[in-house]
């Protein structure tokens, strides 16, 4: 009997993507997205295309209660959804929320998990209208699912144009570094500023719907993604998508200072965390080089976000190349499967020349 | 410390309501629905308004791989959410499926749930339109929002006004008697077509969402809810939220031949199992007197669905009575705490006479 560890993932993605791509219903829906896209869209009416996303979180998969509060927890289970509204340019509306609780569960933490999915709400301007709470024999299993409106053009991952600029918004790998330190288990050296951060930013990612209602405003941005699988993965669902090349600068790649210390201090590399670390929800987006400096400012000044630019789209089969500082040129590969492996953040791949 | 088997799930509910109820975004989000209902409804535009429910199914809280197959697992998982938008007489649009498997798990067993889902959506006009499928270390765990439409009224449990008469569709009983026929494992006794009957019922429900256009065309009947808990928990929520008693005529119960003859099997009342068993996902409506006939018929005209009359709404505390057939008043108690206790299908309360 073939089990779901034996085929990984993605094949098993592929024939549903098949199964759930023939649904006759799908002639009569107005589906802006493909089956298989981070949200779907559908255009209910000329002001309302409706952006849905779910997202699922499992107790010591997806999170671990030793490391994260309750409260953590509840924030992050909102705001991994907003940030596929942000990926979609769209304004965050309502979202709804499933929990499965072990009765052992104390009621002091299901309090605090609401807490915290209420105080990311309060910041995304969301509201929460329902849910469900169950009983599980076995483990937290939480499930939100959000959403939004963008009436205006849905950027897709198979937009990318020859020619366009790649573009992420603040920086790769703190998120990656911050899990890798929870790990570790090194909570003495918590006192570090640094480290504080980068476990912040691996407990409360705050997605980027802000910047992305600025790009959908400046009506040049065809084609974004937001980082959950790590940045060389996400690119890839991008050449793949778009059939092109994505060539990356990886001398560009944004990096905090922050994250340059807690790499020195867990003896690994910051730009390999940066590309292939995860989960830093960043806004990923192609655009067209006529148009991206001034989208850049515009995230800037509007938000106060920083936008850099850390590669461009080639003409050629689809892949993801990285270029060093001295010129050479790197294939790139990496990627996350859930029923494979552990998380691609214990389980860095090498860089490989090509 | 405090638990939640310690304070059962509607202690926390309400503690949830309290919080969610605060959110000072619901001030400008145009909610049409109290939180707390079973769907939240979002008025989006003048022909908009966003019905979206959620339901969570935990492996042996709400199924059993022995009991059911995972077709019916994946119908049962969708029709559930749909059976909630039945209830706010929304037309189904569209759901997205998460779902936590082992690794362990059949390849088979995914693609067989994913059937069932899809089998559902093709009778229920809904598109499966996205989802989540992830690792669980521990048993399955599956969760599906469902959104539909509805811009005209929206029925509502405190909506139930004195005079009005009590109608449900179908018959009662017949799918918690399966759920018990299963739990007893007889399996030899499934060549009795009454027992495939009630076992169908239990394991591929089909909620009523037809039924609710046809009542929402006819623009008479403004209060209404699915049989999830059992008629007599679900007529208390209404009572509750409208103020108002409920009167039960129990010899109107609408209780199928296939029903009666399990019961009989079972050694166990089919009465009370039609009045305290669950999961029915019939129809519950309280409709002014003078459309109820004219409601009726047309339901069984368009859908070929039986309604039933089975009570009316009179002045009082809020509370349930049932009358039986030699005229005595006796007070209905009844209810299903997922913290607290086994499902209420095991758990039947006795009738007890005021």
């Amino acid at each position: 009997m073939v089990r779901v560890s034996d085929i990984g993932e993605l094949e098993l993605l592929q024939w549903l993507y098949e199964r759930l791509g023939n649904q006759p219903i799908l002639q009569s829906l107005n589906l802006l997205t493909d089956v298989g896209d981070d949200a779907a869209v559908i255009k209910l009416s000329p002001t309302i295309s409706l952006v849905v996303t779910t997202d699922a979180l499992i107790e010591d998969v997806h999170f671990r209660c030793e490391w994260a509060s309750a409260m953590d927890i509840g924030w992050k289970a909102l705001a991994v959804n907003v940030s596929d509204l942000a990926a979609m340019f769209a304004e965050p509306i309502g979202a709804v929320v499933s929990i499965a609780l072990p009765e052992s569960t104390p009621v002091t933490w299901v309090q605090e998990f609401y807490d915290g999915i209420l105080k990311f709400a309060s910041t995304a301007n969301i509201a929460i209208v329902g849910g469900d709470t169950v009983r599980s024999p076995r483990g937290i299993a939480i499930t939100v699912t959000a959403f939004g409106n963008n009436p205006h053009v849905i950027p897709k991952r198979s937009n990318a144009q020859v020619g366009d600029m790649i573009v992420v918004t603040g920086t790769l790998g703190d998120s990656a570094l911050g899990l890798r330190a929870l790990s570790h288990g090194q909570m003495d050296a918590l006192e570090c500023n640094a480290l504080r951060d980068v476990i912040q930013r691996h407990l409360q990612p705050q997605p980027r719907w802000r910047e992305g209602l600025v790009a959908r405003a400046m009506e040049c941005c065809k084609c974004a993604i937001d980082i959950s699988d790590g940045l060389v993965m996400d690119l890839d669902h991008i050449a793949q998508m778009s059939q092109v090349v994505i060539e990356l600068w990886l001398d560009c790649i944004p990096i905090s200072e922050a994250a340059r210390k807690v790499a020195e201090q867990l003896r690994c590399s910051a730009l390999e965390t940066a590309l292939y670390g995860g989960e830093d929800y960043e806004l990923l987006m192609a655009i067209p080089e006529a148009c991206v400096t001034h989208l850049c400012d515009e995230i800037h000044t509007r938000c106060g976000t920083q936008c850099t630019i850390i590669g461009r789209v080639l003409e050629g089969p689809a892949g993801i190349y990285g270029i060093t500082p001295d010129g050479k040129r790197i294939r790139l590969h990496g990627g996350y499967e859930h029923f494979k492996a552990e998380p691609a953040q214990s389980a860095i791949p090498p860089l490989t020349m090509q």
